[in-house]
Protein backbone atom coordinates (compact mmCIF):
# COMPACT_ATOMS: atom_id res chain seq x y z
CA UNK A 1 0.00 0.00 0.00
CA UNK A 2 1.74 3.16 -1.04
CA UNK A 3 -0.37 5.06 0.40
CA UNK A 4 0.33 4.01 4.04
CA UNK A 5 3.32 5.18 6.58
CA UNK A 6 4.72 3.34 9.69
CA UNK A 7 3.93 4.77 13.46
CA UNK A 8 6.83 5.94 15.21
CA UNK A 9 6.16 7.00 18.96
CA UNK A 10 8.17 9.69 20.12
CA UNK A 11 9.15 9.02 24.09
CA UNK A 12 10.36 12.26 26.16
CA UNK A 13 14.43 12.86 24.84
CA UNK A 14 17.21 15.38 24.25
CA UNK A 15 19.30 16.13 21.79
CA UNK A 16 23.15 17.73 22.85
CA UNK A 17 25.30 19.51 21.03
CA UNK A 18 29.16 18.33 21.75
CA UNK A 19 29.65 21.16 24.27
CA UNK A 20 26.73 20.35 26.19
CA UNK A 21 27.55 16.39 26.55
CA UNK A 22 31.60 17.79 27.43
CA UNK A 23 29.85 19.50 30.42
CA UNK A 24 26.97 16.92 31.38
CA UNK A 25 29.38 14.14 31.10
CA UNK A 26 32.90 14.84 30.78
CA UNK A 27 35.55 16.62 28.32
CA UNK A 28 35.30 14.58 25.25
CA UNK A 29 32.89 12.10 26.45
CA UNK A 30 31.00 10.05 23.28
CA UNK A 31 27.72 8.96 23.36
CA UNK A 32 26.81 5.81 23.95
CA UNK A 33 24.02 3.78 21.05
CA UNK A 34 22.23 1.47 22.57
CA UNK A 35 19.15 1.19 20.29
CA UNK A 36 19.18 1.68 16.71
CA UNK A 37 15.93 3.90 15.82
CA UNK A 38 14.16 4.22 12.43
CA UNK A 39 15.49 7.12 11.37
CA UNK A 40 19.29 5.89 9.47
CA UNK A 41 22.16 6.76 11.94
CA UNK A 42 19.97 8.14 14.88
CA UNK A 43 20.33 6.12 17.73
CA UNK A 44 19.18 5.90 21.58
CA UNK A 45 22.00 6.59 24.08
CA UNK A 46 22.89 5.16 27.22
CA UNK A 47 23.16 8.30 28.65
CA UNK A 48 19.99 10.12 30.69
CA UNK A 49 19.79 13.43 31.95
CA UNK A 50 17.29 15.01 34.64
CA UNK A 51 15.28 18.43 33.22
CA UNK A 52 15.03 20.64 35.71
CA UNK A 53 11.66 22.85 35.56
CA UNK A 54 10.70 26.14 37.33
CA UNK A 55 7.77 23.57 39.40
CA UNK A 56 9.51 19.99 39.24
CA UNK A 57 12.08 17.91 38.03
CA UNK A 58 11.94 14.88 35.32
CA UNK A 59 14.77 12.35 36.38
CA UNK A 60 16.43 10.55 33.59
CA UNK A 61 15.23 11.65 30.31
CA UNK A 62 16.96 9.87 27.79
CA UNK A 63 19.74 11.09 24.89
CA UNK A 64 19.43 10.08 21.76
CA UNK A 65 22.63 10.52 19.28
CA UNK A 66 24.30 11.65 17.65
CA UNK A 67 25.72 14.98 19.09
CA UNK A 68 23.73 18.04 16.78
CA UNK A 69 24.55 21.34 16.29
CA UNK A 70 22.21 22.57 19.00
CA UNK A 71 20.76 20.95 22.40
CA UNK A 72 17.69 20.32 21.55
CA UNK A 73 14.53 19.20 24.48
CA UNK A 74 11.56 17.54 23.09
CA UNK A 75 8.44 16.83 25.56
CA UNK A 76 4.80 16.07 25.93
CA UNK A 77 2.43 18.75 26.76
CA UNK A 78 2.13 16.81 29.87
CA UNK A 79 5.62 16.78 30.46
CA UNK A 80 5.64 21.00 30.01
CA UNK A 81 2.81 21.10 32.77
CA UNK A 82 4.86 18.79 35.13
CA UNK A 83 7.88 20.57 34.43
CA UNK A 84 6.01 24.15 34.99
CA UNK A 85 6.64 25.28 31.49
CA UNK A 86 2.90 24.92 29.96
CA UNK A 87 3.62 26.83 27.05
CA UNK A 88 5.83 24.58 25.14
CA UNK A 89 5.83 25.90 21.39
CA UNK A 90 4.88 22.82 19.04
CA UNK A 91 8.09 23.45 16.61
CA UNK A 92 9.40 21.55 13.57
CA UNK A 93 12.77 19.91 14.88
CA UNK A 94 15.90 22.52 15.09
CA UNK A 95 13.56 25.88 14.97
CA UNK A 96 14.56 27.03 18.39
CA UNK A 97 14.42 30.47 18.29
CA UNK A 98 12.71 31.94 20.99
CA UNK A 99 11.52 28.60 22.85
CA UNK A 100 11.84 28.06 26.13
CA UNK A 101 14.88 27.25 27.94
CA UNK A 102 15.43 24.54 30.97
CA UNK A 103 18.29 23.10 33.05
CA UNK A 104 19.46 20.14 31.89
CA UNK A 105 21.80 17.63 34.73
CA UNK A 106 23.88 15.43 33.92
CA UNK A 107 26.64 13.27 36.29
CA UNK A 108 29.48 15.69 35.72
CA UNK A 109 27.99 18.79 35.54
CA UNK A 110 24.99 21.13 34.62
CA UNK A 111 23.93 23.30 31.56
CA UNK A 112 20.99 26.52 31.73
CA UNK A 113 19.65 25.98 28.01
CA UNK A 114 18.99 29.64 27.23
CA UNK A 115 16.10 28.11 24.59
CA UNK A 116 15.65 24.69 22.94
CA UNK A 117 12.44 23.21 24.55
CA UNK A 118 10.04 22.06 22.09
CA UNK A 119 6.95 19.96 21.36
CA UNK A 120 8.04 18.13 18.05
CA UNK A 121 5.32 19.26 15.34
CA UNK A 122 4.00 15.97 13.53
CA UNK A 123 5.74 15.00 10.55
CA UNK A 124 6.38 12.32 7.94
CA UNK A 125 9.87 11.23 7.20
CA UNK A 126 10.59 10.28 3.80
CA UNK A 127 13.36 9.72 1.00
CA UNK A 128 12.79 11.16 -2.45
CA UNK A 129 11.59 7.78 -4.24
CA UNK A 130 8.81 7.72 -1.63
CA UNK A 131 8.03 11.46 -2.06
CA UNK A 132 7.39 10.66 -5.60
CA UNK A 133 4.89 8.06 -5.12
CA UNK A 134 2.98 9.45 -2.06
CA UNK A 135 2.78 12.80 -4.77
CA UNK A 136 4.53 14.98 -2.46
CA UNK A 137 7.16 17.31 -1.62
CA UNK A 138 9.39 18.95 0.93
CA UNK A 139 7.11 20.88 3.32
CA UNK A 140 3.97 20.04 1.92
CA UNK A 141 0.70 19.29 4.66
CA UNK A 142 -1.19 16.11 4.55
CA UNK A 143 -3.24 14.37 6.72
CA UNK A 144 -3.26 10.91 8.82
CA UNK A 145 -6.33 8.81 9.25
CA UNK A 146 -6.17 6.32 12.09
CA UNK A 147 -8.63 4.13 12.32
CA UNK A 148 -10.71 2.11 15.14
CA UNK A 149 -12.65 2.70 18.19
CA UNK A 150 -10.22 5.76 19.08
CA UNK A 151 -9.96 6.46 15.29
CA UNK A 152 -8.68 10.12 14.06
CA UNK A 153 -7.73 12.26 11.41
CA UNK A 154 -4.22 14.10 12.57
CA UNK A 155 -4.03 17.15 10.36
CA UNK A 156 -1.05 19.87 9.54
CA UNK A 157 1.51 16.69 9.25
CA UNK A 158 4.73 18.08 7.75
CA UNK A 159 5.91 16.19 4.88
CA UNK A 160 10.20 16.14 5.71
CA UNK A 161 12.28 14.21 2.47
CA UNK A 162 15.82 13.83 2.49
CA UNK A 163 18.13 11.47 1.26
CA UNK A 164 18.63 9.91 4.55
CA UNK A 165 14.97 9.30 5.61
CA UNK A 166 13.38 6.10 6.22
CA UNK A 167 9.66 6.31 5.57
CA UNK A 168 8.03 6.97 9.40
CA UNK A 169 5.54 8.91 11.18
CA UNK A 170 6.60 10.41 13.86
CA UNK A 171 3.96 11.70 16.73
CA UNK A 172 4.31 12.05 20.48
CA UNK A 173 3.40 9.80 23.13
CA UNK A 174 0.17 11.67 24.06
CA UNK A 175 -0.99 11.80 20.33
CA UNK A 176 -0.06 8.20 19.91
CA UNK A 177 -2.45 7.39 22.75
CA UNK A 178 -5.42 9.58 21.63
CA UNK A 179 -5.40 7.60 18.56
CA UNK A 180 -4.52 4.24 20.46
CA UNK A 181 -1.59 3.58 17.98
CA UNK A 182 1.26 1.34 17.84
CA UNK A 183 4.66 1.39 16.94
CA UNK A 184 5.07 0.38 13.05
CA UNK A 185 1.32 0.38 12.55
CA UNK A 186 0.38 1.27 8.87
CA UNK A 187 -1.96 4.57 9.15
CA UNK A 188 -3.54 5.82 5.58
CA UNK A 189 -1.91 9.36 4.21
CA UNK A 190 -4.68 11.73 2.90
CA UNK A 191 -3.86 14.34 0.88
CA UNK B 1 -23.29 28.57 16.76
CA UNK B 2 -25.68 25.77 17.22
CA UNK B 3 -23.04 23.34 15.33
CA UNK B 4 -20.12 23.91 18.22
CA UNK B 5 -20.30 21.80 21.32
CA UNK B 6 -17.76 23.13 24.40
CA UNK B 7 -14.60 20.58 25.62
CA UNK B 8 -14.93 18.99 29.20
CA UNK B 9 -11.42 17.53 29.76
CA UNK B 10 -11.10 14.27 32.18
CA UNK B 11 -8.25 14.03 34.29
CA UNK B 12 -7.99 10.16 35.62
CA UNK B 13 -10.80 9.95 38.57
CA UNK B 14 -12.65 7.55 40.81
CA UNK B 15 -16.78 6.95 41.25
CA UNK B 16 -17.20 5.14 44.65
CA UNK B 17 -20.50 3.16 45.18
CA UNK B 18 -21.61 3.93 48.57
CA UNK B 19 -20.60 0.35 50.00
CA UNK B 20 -17.13 1.43 48.40
CA UNK B 21 -17.19 4.76 50.43
CA UNK B 22 -17.53 3.04 53.86
CA UNK B 23 -14.84 1.01 53.56
CA UNK B 24 -12.57 3.60 52.09
CA UNK B 25 -13.24 6.12 54.31
CA UNK B 26 -15.72 4.78 57.35
CA UNK B 27 -19.34 3.68 57.69
CA UNK B 28 -21.82 6.46 56.69
CA UNK B 29 -19.14 8.52 55.33
CA UNK B 30 -20.78 11.18 53.04
CA UNK B 31 -18.50 12.74 49.73
CA UNK B 32 -17.45 16.15 50.43
CA UNK B 33 -18.15 18.31 47.32
CA UNK B 34 -15.15 21.25 46.87
CA UNK B 35 -16.02 22.02 42.89
CA UNK B 36 -19.36 21.37 40.95
CA UNK B 37 -18.95 20.07 37.41
CA UNK B 38 -20.19 20.45 33.86
CA UNK B 39 -22.81 18.05 34.30
CA UNK B 40 -25.26 19.05 36.50
CA UNK B 41 -25.70 17.28 40.33
CA UNK B 42 -21.97 15.89 39.39
CA UNK B 43 -18.90 17.32 41.87
CA UNK B 44 -15.61 16.93 42.48
CA UNK B 45 -14.70 15.48 45.99
CA UNK B 46 -12.36 16.30 48.36
CA UNK B 47 -11.79 12.68 49.07
CA UNK B 48 -9.28 10.95 47.44
CA UNK B 49 -7.45 7.51 46.80
CA UNK B 50 -4.63 5.23 45.74
CA UNK B 51 -4.72 3.19 42.83
CA UNK B 52 -2.44 0.35 43.38
CA UNK B 53 -2.23 -1.84 40.26
CA UNK B 54 0.08 -4.51 39.82
CA UNK B 55 3.09 -2.61 38.87
CA UNK B 56 3.11 0.86 40.23
CA UNK B 57 1.21 2.87 42.82
CA UNK B 58 -0.58 5.91 41.71
CA UNK B 59 -1.12 8.09 44.90
CA UNK B 60 -4.23 10.69 45.22
CA UNK B 61 -6.51 10.23 42.97
CA UNK B 62 -9.92 12.24 42.77
CA UNK B 63 -13.22 10.94 43.42
CA UNK B 64 -15.97 12.22 42.06
CA UNK B 65 -19.47 12.06 43.17
CA UNK B 66 -21.88 11.54 44.02
CA UNK B 67 -22.07 7.58 45.10
CA UNK B 68 -23.11 5.37 42.04
CA UNK B 69 -24.43 1.69 41.66
CA UNK B 70 -20.90 0.70 41.42
CA UNK B 71 -17.29 1.96 41.54
CA UNK B 72 -15.88 2.61 38.58
CA UNK B 73 -12.20 3.99 38.04
CA UNK B 74 -11.18 6.38 34.29
CA UNK B 75 -7.67 6.41 33.57
CA UNK B 76 -5.44 7.64 30.59
CA UNK B 77 -3.32 5.01 28.31
CA UNK B 78 0.05 6.15 30.31
CA UNK B 79 -1.73 5.68 33.48
CA UNK B 80 -2.61 2.13 32.47
CA UNK B 81 0.95 1.56 31.60
CA UNK B 82 2.29 3.33 35.14
CA UNK B 83 0.12 0.91 37.02
CA UNK B 84 1.13 -1.78 35.27
CA UNK B 85 -2.80 -2.47 33.34
CA UNK B 86 -1.13 -1.92 30.01
CA UNK B 87 -5.11 -3.12 28.23
CA UNK B 88 -7.26 -1.16 29.43
CA UNK B 89 -10.80 -1.24 27.09
CA UNK B 90 -12.13 2.35 25.81
CA UNK B 91 -15.83 2.17 27.11
CA UNK B 92 -18.63 4.09 28.22
CA UNK B 93 -19.58 5.02 31.68
CA UNK B 94 -20.81 2.11 33.47
CA UNK B 95 -20.04 -0.31 31.14
CA UNK B 96 -17.95 -2.40 33.32
CA UNK B 97 -18.54 -6.20 32.63
CA UNK B 98 -14.85 -7.78 31.78
CA UNK B 99 -13.11 -4.60 32.25
CA UNK B 100 -9.43 -4.80 34.81
CA UNK B 101 -10.05 -4.48 38.72
CA UNK B 102 -7.65 -3.38 40.81
CA UNK B 103 -6.73 -2.26 44.22
CA UNK B 104 -8.61 0.98 46.26
CA UNK B 105 -6.90 2.33 49.20
CA UNK B 106 -7.99 4.71 51.05
CA UNK B 107 -7.39 6.54 54.77
CA UNK B 108 -9.55 4.07 56.68
CA UNK B 109 -9.67 0.66 54.23
CA UNK B 110 -8.75 -1.03 51.26
CA UNK B 111 -10.76 -2.39 48.33
CA UNK B 112 -10.02 -4.82 45.93
CA UNK B 113 -11.85 -3.69 42.85
CA UNK B 114 -12.70 -7.34 40.19
CA UNK B 115 -13.84 -5.14 37.46
CA UNK B 116 -14.13 -1.21 36.82
CA UNK B 117 -10.89 0.08 34.91
CA UNK B 118 -11.86 1.88 31.66
CA UNK B 119 -10.75 4.59 29.60
CA UNK B 120 -13.83 6.73 29.03
CA UNK B 121 -14.85 6.60 24.98
CA UNK B 122 -15.24 10.14 23.60
CA UNK B 123 -18.88 11.47 23.92
CA UNK B 124 -20.61 14.32 23.99
CA UNK B 125 -23.68 15.41 26.98
CA UNK B 126 -26.68 17.41 25.64
CA UNK B 127 -30.22 17.29 26.39
CA UNK B 128 -32.99 16.64 24.21
CA UNK B 129 -33.40 20.25 22.90
CA UNK B 130 -29.91 20.62 21.76
CA UNK B 131 -30.28 17.04 20.57
CA UNK B 132 -33.39 17.82 18.36
CA UNK B 133 -31.12 21.43 17.60
CA UNK B 134 -27.94 19.13 16.36
CA UNK B 135 -30.33 16.85 14.38
CA UNK B 136 -28.98 13.87 16.11
CA UNK B 137 -30.07 11.10 18.89
CA UNK B 138 -28.97 9.07 21.46
CA UNK B 139 -26.36 6.62 20.67
CA UNK B 140 -25.22 8.29 17.42
CA UNK B 141 -21.74 9.05 16.32
CA UNK B 142 -20.27 11.69 15.19
CA UNK B 143 -17.19 13.17 14.32
CA UNK B 144 -15.69 16.77 15.99
CA UNK B 145 -13.19 18.70 14.42
CA UNK B 146 -10.12 20.49 16.44
CA UNK B 147 -8.89 23.48 14.73
CA UNK B 148 -5.20 25.38 15.34
CA UNK B 149 -2.23 23.46 14.61
CA UNK B 150 -1.92 20.31 16.44
CA UNK B 151 -5.88 20.26 14.70
CA UNK B 152 -7.30 16.60 14.21
CA UNK B 153 -10.50 15.35 13.24
CA UNK B 154 -12.14 13.06 16.60
CA UNK B 155 -13.86 10.11 14.70
CA UNK B 156 -16.78 7.63 16.84
CA UNK B 157 -17.92 10.34 19.65
CA UNK B 158 -20.86 8.84 20.99
CA UNK B 159 -23.88 11.09 21.53
CA UNK B 160 -25.38 10.27 25.07
CA UNK B 161 -29.01 12.41 25.74
CA UNK B 162 -30.48 12.56 28.25
CA UNK B 163 -32.79 15.78 30.29
CA UNK B 164 -29.96 16.14 33.08
CA UNK B 165 -27.25 16.75 30.95
CA UNK B 166 -25.54 20.07 29.87
CA UNK B 167 -23.62 20.53 26.39
CA UNK B 168 -20.30 18.89 26.83
CA UNK B 169 -17.28 17.19 24.82
CA UNK B 170 -15.62 14.72 26.87
CA UNK B 171 -11.77 13.71 26.62
CA UNK B 172 -9.37 12.14 28.84
CA UNK B 173 -6.03 14.45 28.97
CA UNK B 174 -4.10 12.80 26.14
CA UNK B 175 -7.00 13.29 22.91
CA UNK B 176 -6.98 16.78 24.94
CA UNK B 177 -3.28 17.48 24.76
CA UNK B 178 -3.37 15.30 21.07
CA UNK B 179 -4.99 18.14 19.85
CA UNK B 180 -4.16 21.01 22.01
CA UNK B 181 -7.25 21.93 22.93
CA UNK B 182 -8.59 23.62 26.71
CA UNK B 183 -11.62 23.23 28.72
CA UNK B 184 -14.77 25.48 27.41
CA UNK B 185 -13.24 25.39 23.63
CA UNK B 186 -15.71 25.10 21.36
CA UNK B 187 -15.47 22.80 18.76
CA UNK B 188 -17.78 21.70 15.64
CA UNK B 189 -19.07 18.60 15.10
CA UNK B 190 -19.40 16.74 12.10
CA UNK B 191 -22.40 14.61 11.14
Amino acid sequence: MSNRVPVGLSNKHVHLSQKDINILFGEGHELTSIKDLGQPGQFACDEKVDLVGPKRTIKGVRVLGPARGESQVEISLSDGFTLGIPDVPVKGSGSLVGTPGIKLVGPKGEVELEQGVIEAARHIHMNPKEAAEFGVKDKDMVKVKAEGERGLVFENVLIRVHDSFALEFHVDVEEGNAAMIQNKQMLEVIK
